[in-house]
């Protein structure tokens, strides 16, 4: 009865490219295992030897849409790259390769991130693996002195929010390639090394907390 | 014939909160000038004694969404406070007026950002308003000797990004305000003063942008 696995591994592959034509056709509209399998010319049924169920086509469309920046995470965090590089890297990288799928199809790339936060419970796995990685990083970093004073997560959290502009997809759309660029991004992972951690002399931020909110 | 300026204040101010009670009723969805006289219970030529054209009303809207965040920009900015806690106070003040629009009815903020993004036109000016404003911040920290090597511009966009989730109001929806902080903001702004025109020895950006890009 059962297939060769990679006999099902190509089938798959061929299914998520045409999972790429329906939502190019369609947009970021729900797509059902009916509508696939239509749009496959195949049966429900034999679709299903595919994918188990819906969640389990998802799971496979989101594994290759992050597959490259998966591959980028690993091959950066196991380098043995000076940590400052290995952060730039950690972002750059992964962010060169976004607008490379934002510039091949836009169109494309705005409906799976619609499609995405529908699905967000997809998503937060490789969220997730993101803060990870990152907090190899950040752990590395600590031991040569930087980010003085914060708990790894607190630094995770930090980082990510000061380089938001380069790891949110929306971002392209909404700030644009013209004004994000790497060379940037290498003088905002330059501030994080040198700044995140030291406090500006007597102007305390606990103290501008509390004026702001009395 | 003409009516007091203060007649026809009242009256734009009452139909922009009928503006409000259209879109918490129907959404984002695009109002005409037909369709606010009819909600407001006047006829058409009457509203346009209040708004010459749907600009003039877009504008209007525009003016009341930004009003208090403008005020703060002016305040701030005025103020005699040092330059990193202006800084601080330029960007929390107005992170926390958002974030009281967004927890007093996160829906109409929602359509109100959808109608900023179909008319950004409107919205640019105040973009623009607050990159004059935050160039000014930026110039008074230059002449203590911050961000060196960077231009005024090159500052201002760097800072900016660095900042993205406290100033964009979508990232109130994706990140949210469990992990936006007026804290780690405050954290930010000190690794920006510290860390910002500043190099990591022996790790130059630009060698690493090629690596990246060959």
């Amino acid at each position: 009865m059962a297939r060769p696995q990679t006999d099902i591994d190509a089938g798959r592959t061929a299914l998520l490219e045409v999972v790429d034509d329906l939502i190019r056709k369609r947009g970021a509209v729900d797509i059902s295992m009916t509508d696939l399998a239509a749009a496959a010319g195949m049966s429900p049924s034999n679709l299903y030897r595919f994918f188990d169920n819906k969640e389990a086509l998802l799971e496979a469309v989101a594994e290759r849409f992050f597959a490259e920046k998966v591959r980028i995470m690993v091959e950066v965090t196991e380098s043995d790259l000076p940590v400052r590089e290995k952060m730039y890297q950690y972002f750059a990288r992964r962010y060169l390769a976004m607008v490379e799928q934002y510039e091949d199809e836009p169109d494309l790339l705005k409906s799976y991130l619609e499609i995405g936060q529908q699905y967000f419970e997809v998503v937060r796995g490789y969220v997730d693996l993101g803060d990870h990685y990152l907090s190899l990083i950040v752990a590395e970093a600590m031991e040569q002195g930087y980010f003085d004073g914060l708990s790894i997560d607190e630094a995770v959290s930090l980082i990510n929010q000061m380089v938001q502009c380069y790891t949110n997809p929306d971002a392209l759309f909404y700030v644009g390639t013209t004004k994000l660029k790497v060379e940037k991004l290498a003088i905002i992972v330059d501030a994080i090394f040198l700044g995140l951690g030291k406090t500006v002399t007597g102007q305390n931020s606990a103290q501008s907390h509390i004026k702001i909110v009395s």
